[in-house]
């Protein structure tokens, strides 16, 4: 079956903060090429920057595009202008965003957190740029918001309006959801019917409830217990509200409450998908079938823990390899234990650190470090005695 | 010829200050052995301390031998008391004795050093001391001394004398030699022509001459260049002296300049085997035929550099290890470079270190990342899809 050329497939997550996937992906393929070239192999590397639905998910995919972001003017989640960014496919058919871009928390670090008032209007108006644009599907990452407000903000941006009992227009914010009285449709864009939103959550709670989106991401978000209470009962009425507007009901559908339940009102009126992020980045990328015909697999992330067994990059990447071939993790600091390791599925993970040292003193070699712990797996990889003595299935 | 079952050898040096090679061993077989179990493999993982010659050489081959240090009170190269360690095979008949430990400069660290004056006085009470227990062998690891006396304070022990020509005997140190007129060998210690002694030297210096062992180690040992002048002299008149009482000549033989000349009288008078101290713990420990029969062999030092693929551990364990099996080291800090590695024949080398962090912090649990070291490249070595799509010999 075998031709003789190893296909080794490169599917890293960024290094936060440090190295970009591309530059990842591209450090391991230096270093397995060096490898192969020293023991006399052949191999084949893909390289294919990978990420997770969180940071760094835009710049991945649109790098397996080949296409250059766009820019758009927005706002961020208390209403400050900001300048964001986000992408179309070559086809001009898919608008990729990334929410947290307008509605994150990384975005209003700043200022005291006021999760009453915190609005994805910021994240509607991305959206409507990429309709202009002519997207005919909308990716849309949900992770890292600071926002509950069942995607009212973002809605408004496309002429869908919420209103108390006078009539009056409720303002933006979860914290006012509780004096909605009905949900206007009259002048909703018609593009938001036409089109297929794909939502990339990590999350299986609902809506509302002690497992909902204000009890147990509202605190992140500076939420008190009162708060709290105010923001359950808001995101509860919104989908009364909707299925008295016609809309689907969304308190019982885990996912809904992702993001302060950004995907809620999508949900009840429009096609939406929701699934994991590494799943909606794996579909794009084209990854099932590259990564599943590899020889061997190496990822990485700047810090490979527990945490990331369970949904990130390297979780995604295990679903995409075959169980019969090796996948190392090559990371700034590995914190599994052997448990964590066995139950992960990963073959092995090591540090690019080569010794005691600072993180100010790897950060800025973070990319020769790659290169060269890359290339001390693939020397054993490649290395002829370990296809020496056993056959196939010999264990 | 192979019947399913992985034959691993651990086969460490000590990290200095941190471990022993022992207790390296210990955990690297652990972390393999888990490894192993995760994927269902059989494996025989065996333990064999290593040492160059160096540090660590006594503790090593007294593991090996399954026997405990004798003690010894002697005298440092400045002639004060210390009680010294050394080893007795089980069968009685080698005694193995470090140098270092009473002619080493780590033994007079706390004082000036005193080139002129240090003496291999404490090594001939040891040797002495070994003689008495009935050994038939020495086996002295040379490395590590603050003496240039071409051995005369060792062999005054065996009683040896070295006279003036006024017939008196000099004062210990290679600074008097150049008063050297004759050496009696009225008094010697039969024993000392009986045995064989088997000095283990990693340098191939001359006793004498701007490459010998003045010139070249005098300096570190505390020579200023008229110490250097003065204990060249010393020993150029030593060999001839030696030559006039019917010894062999020393003064173009290979290795001789090793340890302020330890071994040139012993050459002058009986019979000696120089050689590198890893091929004598090689030999000792009967490393050739366990090494040589590995299907993988892990080493490990405290830090692996270019200066480890000259003649230390790791290079001993190169020499051993057959050339298609893989060579993995485990070391607290990797300094090489893919050239230093390709150049040394290791197939891979990592760090035990698990991300940023101190030599402070890593210390203490130096047991438990090795063994975390192991178990990750050993779950590498044990994946079956390594040993898929390839038959024997296929690259």
């Amino acid at each position: 079956m075998h031709d003789g050329v190893h296909n080794v497939v490169v599917v890293p997550d960024s290094f936060k903060g440090t190295l970009s996937a591309r530059a990842v992906a591209s450090a391991m393929r230096r270093g397995i090429e060096r490898a192969a070239s020293d023991s006399g192999a052949l191999v084949q590397v893909n390289e294919l920057p990978f990420a997770d639905g969180g940071e760094g998910t835009l710049e991945a995919i649109l790098d397996a595009w080949g296409t250059s972001p766009r820019e758009c003017e927005a706002t961020d989640s208390l209403g400050r202008p900001i300048t964001s960014s986000y992408g179309i496919s070559p086809d001009g058919k898919m608008g990729l965003i990334e929410a947290a871009q307008a509605n994150g928390l990384a975005a209003v670090s700043d200022v005291p957190l006021r999760p009453r008032q915190a609005t994805t209007r910021g994240v509607g108006e991305i959206v409507r740029k990429a309709l202009d644009d002519g997207a005919e599907q909308i990716l849309l990452t949900a992770g890292g918001s600071a926002t509950t407000d069942g995607g009212t903000g973002m809605l408004r941006q496309l002429g869908m309006r919420f209103l108390d009992s006078e009539g009056a227009e409720l303002p933006d914010g979860g914290g006012a959801l509780s004096q909605l009285d009905r949900i206007d449709l009259t002048n909703l864009d018609p593009r938001a019917y036409k089109i297929t939103w794909k939502i990339a959550a990590d999350v299986t709670n609902p809506l509302t409830g002690p497992h909902g989106a204000a009890a147990v991401f509202g605190p992140q978000k500076g939420a008190t217990p009162e708060d709290v209470e105010v923001l359950d009962e808001g995101l509860a009425t919104l989908a009364r509200a909707a299925e008295a507007a016609g809309g689907k009901p969304t308190e019982d559908i885990p996912g809904l409450g992702a993001a302060g339940g950004i995907a809620a009102l999508l949900h009840a009126f429009f096609t939406v998908e929701l699934e994991p992020g590494w799943q909606m980045v794996s579909e794009v990328l084209g990854a099932t079938a590259i990564v599943g015909e590899a020889d061997l697999v190496l990822t990485g992330e700047g810090r490979f823990d527990s945490q990331s067994i369970d949904g990130k990059v390297i979780y995604g990447v295990r679903q995409l390899t075959s169980a019969d071939t090796p996948l190392v993790v090559l990371a700034g600091e590995v914190g599994v234990t052997p448990e964590d390791l066995e139950r992960s599925g990963v073959t092995a993970a090591f540090t690019i650190c080569r010794g005691p040292s600072s993180l100010k003193e790897i950060a800025p070699r973070t990319a020769e470090y790659v290169e060269l712990a890359a290339y001390q797996v693939a020397r054993i990889y490649f290395h002829p005695g370990l296809r020496r003595g056993f056959g196939t299935g010999a264990r």
